[in-house]
């Protein structure tokens, strides 16, 4: 029997790019209610400055909570040395490194280029950080809103780059640009490069493709997956556009193929009701939760 | 270069369960709009009794307005030989019978066991047709609301015995019960029995894997899809979720793999416009209608 581990990223990447904020407690019993509902890896936050992004003030307390958790990988994300040590600090079991494989959008948005920026991360490797784990993510490896398309040689190359000090490394489609083909191509080419290393796929769902997307990069032998429930944040470059792949119709996806994701779908409807009510003007999308199982429907083994 | 033939069935599918009702007018202007989009392939009504469907009621002078438009092929769906007859009489080019796998939907829809209904499609296929196509499509190819489970043994069979007399033969996921897994298996069987007289899929959207279901479908060999502008139609089974897998978003998925559709997309935002303001109370679907195009997109050649 086939499995795919889940990585919820809503507290993240969802909440990051939300409209409302969500106060520190209702975060924590939201991210508890994703771990009842089976989710093993939570990316509850990122350590970057509060300033910048003031819905992520809070990740020291939440990754304190969340780590009091049984059984749940802790994520969260650092762009630099500085929030690594806060991650460090604050007891996070994963760090996540977002490194643009887009010039252009790293320039903009770190000012640095892409191979700064691995530097960046590669000082953060060399950094004392025993039992924690360090991926690399490749991020707008699928196209990107200011610089367009992205080269795939860039895309394997960073990749590659990073797979000598990260733990694994994922691709992520940031800006909603990837479709199965290319997903295919790019995955089958990293692969070929870096092999085990390649570890993840974080789709977003912006034009719709989030599923067909996600399905193509488990054929190609992806097993580890970042979603968010209700596809939560939607992109700020795309009015009305949702966000991440939809965590529930991905395990609804993955479980009605007999593909394993330890997650009860029941339960993870009482996440999602949580998160509605505590943001009730954000649009939240997917199809399983209007639609419930079909009848006879068996959750994988 | 690969292709692709798209049959939007929004104006049978969606508005046969759409809440309101499209004037007949603009149902002209409307398929007018999605020829002039590029749509090859239209299904523009069903030939069923107007008391049980009103919003087909007008479908006689729909196909006659349809076949004044040049080259689209013109589809009309029938029940039976009474409706065949109709569909003949008002000029339709193919004729769609739908043939329901699950025995207990086709007993409680047309008072028949699906082997009686394949009777009922052959007395069509044997009733004169001149340059008429005859499509039989297996409907709950997937499962079903009321028996839930389809036996596959059941789909190959109905469709083995369409394939006899039908032009072609299309699987139909009615309901929005099947994944990308069952999709392959299925198709493969049903290929290996009747070869290329398995032309079509038509996938609802249900819970959300109506694109991942086509691009499973497309990678075992299919070349024909249906699907509905803004996902038009809803399920009465299931508030709230959308209809048939979204046709925008189909083509833009397909486009974007560089797999030609021959479809422009801004003018089918055109056509979705139309649509949308005709029914301004109806529920539509669709990312790429909310997201556009990606920076530097080009659609296939």
């Amino acid at each position: 029997m086939s499995q795919v581990l889940i990585c919820e990223v809503g507290p993240r990447d969802g909440l990051q790019n939300a409209h409302q904020l969500m106060p520190t407690d209702a975060k924590k019993r939201w991210i508890s209610a994703l771990a009842a509902a089976g989710l093993k890896e939570i990316e509850v936050g990122s350590f970057v400055p509060p300033k910048l992004i003031p819905a992520m003030a809070d990740t020291a307390e939440i990754v304190k909570h969340a780590i009091t958790i049984p059984g749940i990988k802790v994520v969260a994300l650092a762009p630099n040395l500085k929030g690594f040590q806060r991650a460090l600090e604050a007891g996070a079991h994963k760090v996540t490194f977002p490194v643009s494989a887009s010039r252009q959008h790293s320039e903009a948005n770190v000012r640095m280029t892409p191979d700064q920026m691995v530097e960046e991360v590669r000082k953060c490797a060399e950094y004392p950080h025993p039992g924690v784990e360090i991926e690399g993510a490749v991020s707008t490896a699928f196209g990107c809103t200011m610089q367009g398309e992205v080269p795939d040689d860039d895309v394997v190359r960073i990749a590659a780059a990073l797979a000598q000090f990260c733990d694994g490394v994922a691709l992520a489609d940031t800006v909603g640009y990837g479709n199965p083909a290319q997903v295919r191509r790019i995955f089958r080419r990293v692969k070929s490069e870096i092999g085990g290393k390649l570890e993840g796929a974080h789709f977003h769902n912006t034009r719709g493709l989030g599923l067909a997307n996600s399905l193509a990069a488990y054929e190609e032998g992806v097993r580890a997956f970042d979603s968010s429930l209700g596809g939560l944040g939607g992109c700020p470059f795309a009015p009305g556009a949702s966000g991440n792949v939809i965590t529930e119709d991905l395990v609804f996806m993955f479980e009605s193929m007999g593909v394993s994701t330890g997650i009860d779908l029941e339960k993870l409807m009482v996440a999602r009701k949580l998160m509605v009510d505590v943001l009730p003007q954000e649009q939240v999308y997917g199809h399983f939760a209007l639609a419930g199982v079909p009848k006879g429907f068996r959750a994988a083994a």
